[in-house]
């Protein structure tokens, strides 16, 4: 049974001290309900992602909407956690277990203070002297050395996703960059500059799922979620370049789904800094290993360009990353990418979605919870 | 499908200053896929319990025994976090997505040090000047208001987990206490006493679960489980006492398990104070509401007594209350039951078991997740 896709809703990705984490997950919880064309009491369980606003965040948030008595779990999968949260919203589906699930994530970064620049100092990097920026640079000079990747072109994705971002009202940053101002910014770990960087931000996205049989009831145009891979593993191999977490969970997730990398259209990736975008356009299968960034440079990850749209929505780089609600988001931007509705940004005539978010944790530095779900309209 | 219980296995409850969580938590994991007949790499993915070690806790403790590679998703429902995890863990089953499954929960309140005692500083309780044991002690106030409820009967509810703690290994508590002692323990809020709250202890408890046909080819002895229910809601009704969370819960579980309360033998229930236990004995149905201190101190709730032996395990008055790992120890215990392997504590001819918890936040005072499992042998 493919779940489908009935509705869904976010706040803009931005600075919002002023509101209360139970606000800001309310307008992207009652903009999903709402899409679906359900109220509050459809809901039968909910899944909520979030990584710093301590415990029962989900419940708080819910218990404001009105939304009491069902069944509500907090998923916690640092970065991954709402992708976590649309994966166990699925397994409640697919078990039988209920009809119409809820699956959102929100974060106040303004509040927590921990985002990427900062969360390396909690983990075992940090102890060694190598907070999360300086980590993914070493990744970077690995690179470099290996497969001749320029810093014009790890700059060349900051420029892509800012432009994206610029036509997306959901995301921070809507203005477009250069290359120049992208090498230019304040530096932060060479060959890593601050335009590389994912802001913090505060924000939630939220997605109504149901049965695929009660999916073509509900809506004109479901979205379907046709495939899923989750690995854990080590973020680095033995030539010190991407392990092979991410390429293991696509793989679980193209057969499951019967699809490749070859029909993908579009795909919301996981790039807190720039390096990750290249990496991951490699282990998900889009072009060879060591090619990611002629990849961007050339265009191909241009939404309507050669290749597959990476990032339409900004990604992390442009739109943010208020942890629990990134991989919720990526969701969100695919159904309206596979719907026909992204206005500016879409990709014409889309028809597979890839959406992939991965997770760290406090002792290594990420590559512990990468999920990869498979969307078709 | 009703998913098996085929390995459990968990640390004593106790002060474990000088051990790291990964170490609690490898310890009880080790000793559930021992328990199975497995190895580490029969398992295909799981799921973590906790509340207050951070992010990406499963990972990390998984991690040090070897077990990368797969999907590893931590699970948070404060105190309801084990029962959670195990519940992750089933609709993974049932949705076809594995066929051996990890739940496990580890904390460790020494370091946390935010036990039940501590908790209501960070809920809405705190701010009106009502930690958790006062918001309890109010509802017990209410239960002798309403239904004539004994000082005496609440003090049985500790002599009885006491005393069946004192049988168990695992428990935290190893002496008996008399009715006496509990009333003449240190004042908390009145009327409860220092000896009916649970204490503060680190531990870890670990369940592997499969599909129902791998069960019968794993193990003699396979428990399953045959009935789940889950709710949300209002921990307090309009009388001032227990609200209908736990019963709504209770009902799902049983209609799922085409079981009632009379078929159940043993049951293993969330006690963080003592009227807990009253309130939920009443609200699975065991009792009449306005009974429960007299099912307990009647004697009803014994182990081999004439009603259902409520925590033979010593509950959390007596093993301990290491948050995200106690739900997982109530399915721990129940098995050990069903198989017959619970020693001094068995409960002759135990065929039905009833798995009760529940998780609140940081806005209201319990109720929020509630789970309760209908397990059979």
């Amino acid at each position: 049974m493919r779940p489908g896709i009935v509705g869904v809703g976010m706040t803009r990705f931005t600075k919002q001290e002023d509101r209360r984490p139970e606000e800001i997950a309310g307008e992207a919880v009652r903009a999903a309900v709402r899409d679906a064309g359900l109220g509050p009491e459809d809901v039968q369980a909910a899944f909520c992602g979030n990584v710093q606003l301590g415990m029962g965040v989900g419940q708080s948030a819910l218990r404001e909407l009105g939304m009491t008595g069902i069944p509500i779990t907090n998923v916690e999968n640092a970065c991954a956690s709402g992708g976590s949260a649309i994966r166990e919203a699925v397994a409640w589906l697919q078990s039988g277990a209920a009809e119409v699930v809820l699956a959102f994530g929100v974060e106040k970064l303004t509040q927590t203070a921990a985002g990427m620049l900062d969360m390396g100092r909690a983990s075992l990097s940090e102890e060694v002297g190598l907070p999360l920026p300086g980590a993914y640079a070493l990744k970077a000079r690995r690179h470099m050395d290996l497969y001749g990747l320029t810093r014009e072109q790890l700059a060349s994705v900051s420029v892509k996703n800012r432009a994206n971002g610029s036509r997306n009202p959901y995301a921070h940053f809507r203005s477009p960059v250069t290359v120049e101002e992208v090498l230019q910014s304040a530096p932060i770990t060479d060959p890593i500059t601050l335009f590389q960087c994912t802001p913090n931000v505060d924000g939630a996205a939220a997605v109504v799922l149901s049965t695929e049989e009660r999916a073509r009831d509900l809506v004109s145009k479901p979205v379907y979620i046709a495939g899923f891979g989750m690995a854990s593993g080590n973020p680095v191999d033995e030539t010190g370049t991407e392990g092979d977490t991410v390429s293991r969970a696509a793989k679980a997730a193209y057969e499951s789904s019967s699809l490749g990398p070859e029909d993908v259209d579009v795909c919301e990736l996981h790039e807190p800094f720039t390096i990750t975008e290249i990496n991951n356009i490699e282990s998900l299968g889009f072009c060879e290993k060591g090619s990611g960034g002629e990849y961007v440079e050339g265009g191909r990850a241009d939404i309507n360009g050669p290749g597959v749209a990476v990032n339409p929505s900004g990604g992390l780089l442009s739109r943010g990353h208020p942890l629990g609600a990134t991989g919720i988001a990526q969701v969100v931007e695919l159904t309206w990418q596979l719907r026909g509705e992204a206005g500016d940004r879409q990709q014409d005539g889309a028809r597979v979605g890839l959406a992939q978010i991965m997770g760290g944790n406090v002792i290594e530095l990420d590559g512990n919870a990468c999920l990869v779900h498979v969307l078709t309209n």
